[in-house]
Order: C-alpha cells, then structure tokens, then sequence
C-alpha cells in the first residue's frame, strides 16, 4: 500500500526537469542522465542541458508564455524545470525592460532601431539573478542543502538572496581583499561567507577541492557542479529580448563576455526559438564585448585563431575579468558564424559610455554595461555592425555596484552659498 | 485655416491631464485651474488634484488596466496625465514586486499573510520614480524645461535620470557635504548638481527663492511648484498592492513617513478604488513607521496630538528625516480613523530589521526599508497590529544606496587559506 502511494504521487508530479532529457557534451556528444556534474566521462568536454522540446504549435505556445508570469518562469516549457516551478519560493528574476532607446541611437548615428536590454532590473540588480534561480531548482531536486559559488561580486549576492528565499544554507567564497561594500552585498543576506587568502583562482582551485571532497557532499556549487543548469538561465535573455520586440529577432545583439557562457546560451535560446517557430528564421548578428584589459576572446577573433589564449585581467570592468573564458572558442565560433565580430574597449572608454548611457537614457549601468555600450560604438565607428540595422545591446548590472568606476570624474558642477548672486556669479542661470 | 487646423488639432489630442480637472485645497476646498502652483491663494493650504474619475464599469476598467503596459501607465484612467503618455519618453517606473514573505511571517508570528511591496525594483531603485514620472509628465504639458529638486539622495538620482531619458535639462540641488556615493549617483545623468553651503533646509529654502524669482521661469521642482502632480504618483502603490493581491484590499498597511506624503496619497488611492468598485468596501489600518531620531508624527500619535512639533532629524534613515513633515496632520488623522497607529524604532532596531528582511526573504532594503519592519515587529510585540490579519509592508529603496548602515556589523564569517584543513578547522563543514 505505501510502495502504491508513492507510486502514485511520483506519476502525478510533473516532470522534475520538464522538457529537458539529458545532459549532451558539447565536445563529443555523449548524453548522459541529469544529475550534478559538468563534466564528460568520455573526453573531459562541458556537458550542457539537451531537450525534448514542445512543437507544432507556436501560436497556443506564445499564448501560454503570455499568460504565464512576468518572470523567467513564463518559459518553464523551455526551461529544465518542473511545470510546478511557480509554486516553490525564488526571487522570480527575469521580464526584465527592454528599453527603447532613441537618444542613444542618435548619439551613435543609429538609425535601424536601438534597444537596452536592462538586467539592472533583476531583484539582485544583475542578470545573475537568472542563472542561479535555475541553478537553485537543480539543487531542490537534486536534494542538495547548501548553495555555494565562488564569486567576486555580483554572483555571492544573487547565491545569498536566492538562498535565503529558498531556505537553503549558503556558504559563498571570495578573495579576502574584495572592496568593502562588495562583502556588505556579499554577508547581508545572513549566509556564511568565507573570504579566502588569495586571489579569484586560488578560490576556484580550493572550490575544485572541496566538492571532491566529503565535505562537499550536499553541495550545490552553482557555477561548478550546477554550471549545467545555471548557463540555461541566459537562455531566458533572448526569449525575452524576442518576446518583448512582437517575437522577432533583432539584427544584431551585443553581448558582454566573461566566462562567453551568457553569449553562447543567448544563442542557443535563439536558435531554440527558431525551431519552435516562435519567431520567423532569419539572419542575425552576435557580437562579443570585452574589456582591453582582459580581452583574451577579442584578441583570438582579430587574429582569426581558434583558441583563446589566457591573460592576467587588468581591468576595471571586474565582473568580466576571466582571464581563462572557459566558452571562449564556443564565442569565436558563434560571432564568426553569424557574421558578427568580438571587440574591445579600454577603461576610460567604459567609463565615457557608462556616462553617455546615464547621460541620454537614465540607465546607470555597471562597468559590464560600459563595455557593451563602448564596444558598440567602436563597432559603429569601424564599421562592424551596420547602423541601418536593428542592435540590441546588453547591460547585465548595476552602477550603484561600480561607483568607483566613475566617482573620479562624477560630481557636482558647483558649489555655491544659497543665493541667488552665487547662482547667477557660477553661470547656472540659463538654459 | 491656420487657426482651424490648430483647432482640430487639440480636439483630437487627449485631454492633457487625463481624468484631473482641477487642483483642490486641503483645508478650505478652494478649487484652482490646473497650473504649476501648490498653495491655496484663499487660505496657503496645500493644492491636490481633483478628478472626475470613470464610474459605472468596474469590470470593464479592470479588463483596461490588465490591458496595459507593465508599469505606472497601466494606470493612466486613474492619473493626470492624457491618455497617449506611453508614446513619451518617461522612465515607466512601477509595477514593482509584491513579494509573499512566508519566511518573514513566520519568524513575526503573523499568521494572516505577509506580503512586502518591493519598490527597489523601480529604474532608479527608490519609489522615488513613480513620483517623478508624473512630475514629468505635468513638466511637459506646461511646457517648462527644466526639471529640478532639492534632495539628500533617492529624488536627486530618479530627477537627474528621468530627465536624461526625456530630453529635460535637469539642475539638482544637494547638500554640498553629501556622501561621495550619492553625489556620484545624482551626478552621473550628466544634468547640472549644485552642491549648496548649507543643510538640507538651507537647500530647500533656496529653490524656494529660486522659484519666486524670474531666473525660475521655465522650472519644474518636483517637490515645489509640481508637487500636486507629484504626489499622486504615490497613489500607484495603492492600485498595485491591490491589483496585486487580486483586486482585494489588505487588513494592514505599514508605510514610512518622510514628509508623509506618501502615506496620504496611498490612502487616497485606496479610496479611488472602494469608490469606482474595484476592490470591494472593507475596513483596513494605515500604520506609519518612523525611525526614534526623527519621529514628530510618532510622537504626536503617542501624545494624543492633532499636530506635530517639528524636530531635528539625527537618524541613519536619512531618506525620512524630515523634521518639520508637511504631511503630518494628515497622518494623524488616517491613521486614527482607520484604527492605526504611527510608531518608531531606533537606529539598532533599524539595521536588524534590514538584515531579518536580508536573511528571510533575499531583499536588501534601504534604511527606509529597515524602518517599515522594525516598525511591524514592534506593532506586533506591542500588540498593536494584529497578526492574524493580512499585512503589507512597503520597502521603498535599496539597500546598495545606505550600504553604510549595515558595514559595521556585515562581514565574512571567516578569512582563512585555501585549504581543505583550514576550512575544517574554521568550522564551517558541517551543514
């Protein structure tokens, strides 16, 4: 009777992983049943989430996303999570705006159409939200307790929020000597947060050491053991980008690169898109965006080789500063398929489009958002990307993050005593 | 033909303030044209807007609202802007998170549902963009072209922001000794920020001349001469909690006080609703919170008062400390008869508050935002809110602004070396 009832109860549930099936190499193609790795047993390659994917019917397809919420979860049908995603406790991240923005467009002589995909709007205030609200469904089902990243901003606040909504233990790693107001971010969320001497890859290696260790067991490393599950939350990027422009495609995206995992699932999503019908099959064009200072991708995609190269990062564009971009040839692969480019732009160039971006959209964005915005006028500029056309760049954070990165040269433009002679005397007078 | 087309022209166009048809005296019911002013010529009284709102077809104006686009504007029958105001360019703040936070309940004991109306999710992460965006708005009817403030922090980045994005020359007003980080955040839109020698009241007391003064023709404050307009973008709090929570008014309401403003235009919005149907006639409690150093109105509830003595603000939630809260009288009143209360917490109970929201529920709020929950727990522990009843309570900025708050006692629960060892014997391996 007991055997019975579970029996029963396990059919009634959806599907804990919905229309995902596998997990595919991307290096040979070996599938392999979901579970918490990463890693083919066959050749070592990045195991990513395959699918059996709905079909046939576009049109009752967008009217269930339509009516689905105004989060990531309106594209559970696509997503490797159980139907009943809703009902479980998440930040709901995602359905993010998609800003028309015409005073930029001006300003770069765009005359095709520009749009700001803005993921400050998240609920951590980057599209990190994303990735690691898939990552944390993987850990519910997986039976796992304890989220965990090694991160040096952006991901120890999106793992600690989740992970409190969730009501799941938290344990997050960091370099020891991160700026203060990142730890603030970092420990606010009442998670154990474990600063460790040394620098980004010394807290990668000792992540490494720890999930193959007994100690890890229980251990959902988001971006390691999770990064399966994780990566599929930037697919959510494009379905959004495409639903919110009348489900199109746009031509051209600009997209920033750290590890190129973001670019890759961006593709992927549209790719998907066309293959479910929901947006007419047409050309479009993916473009990197790194920073000078570690732009190990950029460097390969001039040169025309195939593997990237790894650099010591010296940057101020930190949340993209990977040395070692683990998709970088995957980056490669996609830019110079879709006839788009890999650019970069160096420190004071972020800092002059984070300015200009303030300047004519009100958008404060991030050093990543800098990047993206920088590149795409250079790519304007050098004639990379045609501004007839319909661009659509990416800012995946939050200037209240990087203050440092503009406060040298951001401040009042007087300071005057309260009258109106002081007013007049500093020439603020007219308009 | 030239005066025939021009004609024509306006009878085509939506009426420019929508469903408003006159500004309206607090005190005397004096009713005025709606101009940019903000005081009774009769009796010095504070202007509101009067409107002549849609009857009849509740059900209909709920398809309406569902209808409309993700933000503030899906409420436009309701505002005094025209019809077509999603054809401007406005930041379209609103339509922010309502986030049930069975967590939070759980460790207040509130058993009748808690939910936390999450106004970090606006562009420029305060509540401040809602009123702004119809501050605009009244800007570009009157066709002034200058919007401008006075500001210790939130309004001074949604002004500089919303400008930007609209194509206003935007002129700032700050205390010239603000925190680096704010100036940075109210600089970077690229408008003009004038540091004043002087405090906040020095601040307001010189825009008050400002305006008086030929030099200010062609202004907009937001908070002076447009602040009729302004302050009914509070009201779209209302509509959203309600909308929200499925066209049902909640038991309990918690809200801070600054001027107090806000809290008297949600109760109004609250009043619009009953009146036009859309949510069904029941009673329910305005509660306001205040933070212990800046707490006339919670001082004056306590005594009995039916006015409020203006203090000196010495408070961490420098978003709400206004010492002399226009406002105030008028919360008194709500408060009273709709069976409230006002209460404070102090600076300690503030910073546990804003880590207990952290921990349960993954926001990270503002010292406002600290304010509103310590004051619930307080209700609570006081017996002065019922926690079988359902509650929301308002979070309306973001803890990255007030990061100073928390940084004393927000850290890594360990710094130790990359190694297995040293994390064992720092304790952290068991779960």
């Amino acid at each position: 009777m007991a055997v019975q009832t579970i029996v029963a109860a396990e059919t009634n549930s959806p599907a804990p992983f919905g229309p995902a099936v596998a997990l595919s190499c991307r290096e040979c193609g070996e599938r392999f049943p979901l579970s918490p790795v990463f890693a083919c047993e066959a050749c070592f390659g990045p195991l990513e989430v395959a699918y059996d994917l709905p079909s046939g019917d576009p049109e009752g397809l967008k009217k269930q996303i339509a009516a689905g919420p105004d989060n990531i979860w309106r594209y559970a049908p696509l997503l490797p999570v159980p139907a009943d995603v809703t009902t479980k406790p998440n930040l709901n991240p995602g359905f993010t705006k998609l800003v028309k923005a015409d005073n930029l467009a001006r300003e770069l002589g765009i005359t095709g159409g520009l749009h700001i995909k803005d993921d400050s709007g998240n609920p951590t205030h980057s599209f990190k939200d994303r990735v690691v609200a898939i990552a944390l469904e993987a850990a519910r089902t997986f039976g796992l307790t304890t989220l965990s990243c090694s991160s040096t901003g952006n991901l120890a606040g999106a793992v600690g929020a989740a992970a409190a909504r969730a009501g799941f233990r938290s344990c997050v790693f960091i370099p020891h000597d991160l700026e203060a107001g990142k730890v603030v971010m970092a420990a606010v969320y009442g998670g154990e947060l474990v600063g460790i001497e040394g620098n980004y890859d010394d807290v990668n290696r000792f992540c490494s050491e720890l999930i193959g260790d007994p100690i890890g067991e229980g251990w959902g490393f988001v971006n390691v053991n999770l990064r399966p599950y994780y990566g599929e939350g930037s697919k959510t990027l494009a379905y959004e980008i495409c639903e919110q422009l009348g489900w199109r495609l746009p031509d051209n995206l600009v997209i920033p690169i750290a590890s190129g995992s973001q670019l890759t699932k961006i593709d992927k999503g549209l790719q998907e898109l066309i293959k479910l019908g929901l947006v007419e099959d047409k050309p479009y064009k993916i473009y990197g965006a790194q920073a000078e200072g570690c732009s190990p991708v950029s460097a390969a995609f001039k040169a025309g080789h195939d593997v990237v190269r790894p650099v010591k990062p010296d940057t101020i564009a930190k949340s993209l500063a990977i040395g070692n971009p683990a998709d970088g040839p995957y980056v490669l692969d996609i830019a110079r398929r879709t006839g788009g480019a890999v650019e970069d732009v160096n420190d004071e160039q972020i800092v002059d489009a984070i300015k200009l971006l303030a300047r004519t959209e009100g958008i404060f964005a991030e050093t990543a958002g800098g990047v993206t915005v920088g590149v795409l006028r250079k790519l304007i500029e050098s004639g990379q990307l045609d501004p007839a056309a319909e661009t659509v760049v990416l800012n995946t954070g939050d200037g209240l993050k990087t203050l440092d990165a503009v406060a040298p040269t951001t401040g009042p433009t007087a300071t005057i005593r309260p009258t109106l002679d002081a007013f007049r005397a500093a020439g603020l007078a007219g308009s």
